[in-house]
């Protein structure tokens, strides 16, 4: 929620520019340049020591000198004076400073000392800083431009743009005017050394002419604060965000295979997943969903009609709905029948409907208003290249009204350059999303149709389970050392503490017990090597299955020892473990791992050895809900065999969910446990059981 | 190679129009006007049998009538009329015809028997015939233009375009205006009743200014053709396709796994791969592509260096390497002291090159310069936001002369769209590729790679193996009926004669005989279900591991038998097959269907009867190469297994390759097979077994 103490960034009761120049040359001249000329209607301050005129206004000596009212500062100062310009603006009351400069922690040392300090007068004061090392932020409605960036100051629009990058910012005012699209408020963050991309979230999804968010992101300053923030967002207002900086993420140091293959990448995308913001891949998808998203109505449905004059740009549209996972609609008779009455019989009245070359605007205006009536239709997709007999304006014309009428979205592809320029402009007017291409179009047009859906089940919230003793289970972890691996037994324990089935499994340090243990547990038993020193058992053939006797326990313990003994002369064997075999059934593997950022990561996915190989496997943030955990299993061939393949009987999918649940409360419960898993977790027709659970304490 | 016959298409000693028409809403108005504008050096005739004048030339009544020299007719006339002006096109001795009129096959029924008529009088009189249905072509360069396009006549450029639809050609001719790239030859091929893609694709490669290719496909006239032409021209010209329709390309009907999983799409693929074209996914993909491809020098490696003044686009540019398979260079130390004198000390000189936002034109000529020199450095980007303190343009004019003279390719990303326009044009003009964002530039640069890599290995050839006994194998085929599956003894003869190693399997039709095969073979051995009607033995549970003893197989013969007839009543059940077990070892699949367009697919992968599931499967054509063979193994978890990984000892991956290409060469060689698998092909440390393998006739 909005802290009112960020309230003066976006509405401020005078502005004072602080290092304002009358050098063209200087960014305190393009700050004063644009606030003056932005049309920002309350009172503008000058302030620098030369003193003197400035756009017809007194530049002040000094920041005390400023009058009444001023509440926010934008600080253009070389470093070395900013915590001296930060004091003077906490002396005179003022609360908010958007420091523009470079030079702090962005340039190595020195720099992060200055930043250290100007934060440190900051804080004594109360001020919330934005910066250093930004652009700064615009609001095109208010309006107001705390920016340096060349005018002309952009048109009012309805996409608020979030950045950590300035340069992006900048580029992308530049790039709006060619695609048509312009911003509501535009925040550069810079270094973030107080208010972050979650601060402002809430900030800018409140300003009423906002109807899409787009972030750019390098990182997440906070990543449970952002979860709940953009979660909360997100029911009001769609968020999109680009996060960069895949290539410098890389791989976690990990011993499991769940924080093998959990890079932080998949914490982001989980994290995103999670709070209900969509991920763009590149600049370009951001800003074609936030158009259609900003514009259109949501799609109820996946099913899709498709109207064009040709039909090459029809059968890339077709390919590109099936690639969207969107569908192409079948119409109903009337359909059908109306498209054959206004449509030469050479025309094809099924979807994709091509209307042929010679289709007129009038044309072209009938067969939409027919398609958006069918019932099967969801959306449509009108592709317009040149027609080759009248301007694409005139077909504009009459689409416009039938498109705006529509409670259905409809999105136009607009394909070439000069002959379409006036119909792109007038769509645009109209605030109709247009593409050049259909491949695009698909795409925005897939994000209407996840947008219905996330409303739909946006009210969903975590159930967390009660049947869980969470003292007792950190009572099982309270002796063990930190960075090493649980005894067997322990881990065990914990499982049957948060309700995961197990079989149980015993320690035997010597062949005697190993095979009185067989007995006691019932035949045939697995028997597996017990070292702190390996996690992968099967790693060192440290894993015999299916002993039927104690007489074969006892026979195969010293070859098992020294088998693994010369493999790894280093690792400390414990004995074995022998635990009854559970045979048939399908394996699967779960997991958690701790990320610094969000917390407990869950992995599901194939198990056993080849994990790492085969990839098959999905993430989610703990703690999960019920449908959270489905989609994890849908995602993968491991949770989607479940329901039966073949000779391969149907498990226990409800049983993998509920275990799914379970082993994330409990690695969201137990921050101790930096990873955890389980692998196999063997799904029978009815139940589950964790054969193998390691646990890694943090 | 080029068919003289079509010579006169791009190179015409004499043009007439057909159906020339002064109505400027008419489409023979259209093609006379562009005709006569485009600056065609040879004779232009109209024919019309009204008769009079048209752009000061005479109209005359017939075609016979039209003086010489003449080779080239552009028929403009209703469809019911073509055939008749072809054969006036005969008569007069003219042997190429475009023609441009629609009504034909792609209206219905009547439309397709006007086709059939019309192909039949020009291949009376020998005349080859592009379209109909189709906006004809034109050449840039010669200058030629046959089609009815608005006016302004394209620039002269390095693509060709062979496109299957005509409403694309328009759209993208309109549409390279704004992109900044112009077009060397276009073609609309229509219906292709007579000449294809693949007829035209070498005439528009020997065309001296053309330099890349570009390809809309909706389909392949005939696809081992294709991919010898393709193959020969990519030598000497990249060639990239968009091949449209997957969505409606579907699914084959097939029995084996190998056919369920290859779709039509996977036969394309490897048809692109096989031909070294490269396959986009989008429309703007060919021509970011393309452009490069056309004006920049190939990648030598993949080692690129980013000059940017900001640091987002930067970490975005670094992301998109990544994500396109290219690298980071890490400079040399000489590199390192050079940018470091020439940038202030809060400038990163490490790759990403993040020179600040205050570097002017002349430190991005500097700095690019002593990158381009580095060894360590095979290509670069360079990144251009709209820089704060002076016009792009100036930085274009630093840089275009430095790219200009270097021999490492450097492609440009101008962000943005005024503030980079002029800049934009100086680099185009100067035919250096630039791009508006990262993503797009790191994906053009990928295909540079590519290329480099496909022109040094492009001149491997498949050595066909010389120790196969076709003839013995096409003789064990002899008697399988049509469209039924091969019995297992004849399947495992097929693989002896062509050198693939098998376990001897029999077939045995009742419990007596099974127990003698049994001590023959040797202890354990398997047994399975033979029946003609059930390809999938373990669908049905129809195979049974590891029996011991002929007392083993006799007990369970009449278990196995009943089991498998209570599941199929229907089926026809032979008695069971006896093999000799064999342990350890990798899985795999090995598996050929014949495509009806590009012959014998072969598929690799994960086997067992999880294979539709995982898809952990790759496609090539066959015959396959050493290389061609070693690729599929790469691309799958299957193939890079047998390297080893942890527990799993390493196998023979050579006999992997030598048993795909032998499986290649008899599904290559025998087209009486329809789909032929080997599941499991067992992989042991030293050598591989088919251990079943079943055979589909055609």
């Amino acid at each position: 929620m909005t802290d009112s103490s960020l309230t003066p960034f976006f509405n401020p009761n005078g502005i004072v520019v602080v290092g304002a120049s009358s050098h063209p040359q200087k960014l305190g001249y393009g700050v004063a340049r644009n606030l003056t000329q932005s049309g920002y209607a309350g009172p503008i301050y000058f302030v620098s020591p030369k003193g003197g005129d400035l756009f017809s206004r007194q530049i002040f000596a000094s920041i005390a000198e400023v009058p009444d009212p001023v509440d926010l500062a934008v600080v253009v100062v070389p470093a070395k004076y900013a915590s001296e310009s930060m004091r003077a603006c906490g002396e005179r009351g003022i609360k908010a400073v958007i420091l523009v400069s470079g030079g702090f922690r962005e340039t190595g040392e020195d720099g992060a000392v200055l930043e250290t300090e100007t934060l440190q007068v900051a804080k004594e004061y109360g001020i919330r800083m934005i910066g250093p090392n930004c652009i700064g932020l615009l609001d095109t409605h208010l309006p107001l431009d705390t920016t340096f960036l060349q005018p002309p100051f952009p048109l009012p629009g309805e996409i608020a743009f979030i950045s950590h990058s300035g340069a992006i910012c900048a580029a992308l005012i530049d790039w709006s005017k060619e695609e048509g699209f312009s911003f509501s408020r535009l925040i550069s963050l810079g270094n973030q050394a107080d208010v972050t991309e979650t601060d402002i979230l809430p900030l800018v999804a409140e300003d009423e002419y906002t109807r899409v968010i787009t972030l750019y992101l390098e990182n997440i300053s906070n990543g449970a604060r952002f979860i709940e923030e953009a979660r909360r967002v997100v029911k009001v207002k769609p968020v999109i965000a680009l996060k960069v900086g895949r290539s410098a993420s890389g791989q976690r140091a990990a011993a499991s295979h769940t924080g093998a293959l959990a890079g932080a990448e998949s914490a982001f995308d989980a994290a995103f997943e999670k709070a209900g913001v969509f991920r763009a891949d590149t600049t370009e998808e951001i800003f074609d969903w936030a158009r259609a998203l900003a514009w259109a109505p949501v799609l109820q449905g996946r099913r899709i009609a498709i109207l064009t004059n040709a039909g090459g740009p029809g059968v890339i549209a077709a390919d590109a709905l099936e690639q969207n996972g969107l569908e192409l609609a079948e119409f109903n008779k009337k359909t059908l029948a109306a498209l054959g009455e206004t449509l030469p019989s050479a025309a094809s009245v099924h979807n994709p409907v091509d209307m042929l070359a010679s289709a007129s605007a009038e044309i072209y205006g009938e067969c939409l208003r027919v398609i958006l009536v069918d019932h099967n239709v969801d959306g449509a997709l009108v592709i317009l290249p040149p027609p080759p007999m009248y301007p694409a304006r005139e077909a504009a014309e009459i689409l416009i009204p039938i498109i705006q009428a529509s409670e259905k979205p409809v999105l136009v592809v607009l394909m070439g350059s000069t002959q379409i320029e006036e119909a792109s402009e007038l769509f645009q007017n109209a605030k109709i999303p247009d593409y050049r291409f259909p491949e695009r179009a698909a795409s925005a047009l897939a994000r209407l149709a996840e947008r219905a859906e996330f409303l739909r089940e946006m009210d969903e919230s975590v159930a967390l389970l009660t049947d869980v003793d969470t003292p007792s289970a950190r009572a099982v972890l309270a002796d063990a050392e930190p960075g090493t691996w649980l005894e067997a037994e322990f881990a065990d324990r914990l499982m049957n503490i948060y309700g995961i089935p197990t079989t149980p499994i015993k320690l035997a340090p010597d062949a005697e017990s190993a095979a009185r243990l067989g007995k006691e547990l019932g035949f045939p038993v697995v028997m597996k090597i017990a070292s702190p020193d390996i996690p992968h058992k099967s790693d060192v053939n440290g894993i015999l299955l299916n002993l039927g006797s104690a007489a074969e326990i006892a026979e195969d313990f010293e070859m098992l020892m020294a088998r693994v003994q010369a493999q790894r002369p280093d690792a400390n064997l414990e004995g074995v473990l022998i635990q009854r075999m559970i045979s048939g059934g399908q394996e699967v593997i779960l997991g958690a791992v701790r990320d610094p950022q969000f917390g407990a990561l869950m992995m599901f996915g194939s198990g056993g050895v080849e994990v790492e190989g085969l990839k098959d496997v999905a993430f989610a943030l703990a703690p999960l809900s019920v449908r959270e955990a489905e989609k994890m299993l849908g995602k993968t061939w491991a949770g989607r065999k479940l329901a039966g393949y073949r000779n391969l009987a149907p498990a226990d999918r409800v049983g993998v969910v509920d275990a799914l649940r379970r082993l994330g409360q409990l690695a969201h419960d137990l921050p101790e446990i930096a990873e955890i898993e389980i692998n196999p977790l063997t799904v029978l027709e009815d139940g589950v059981v964790a054969v193998d659970v390691r646990v890694k304490m943090a």
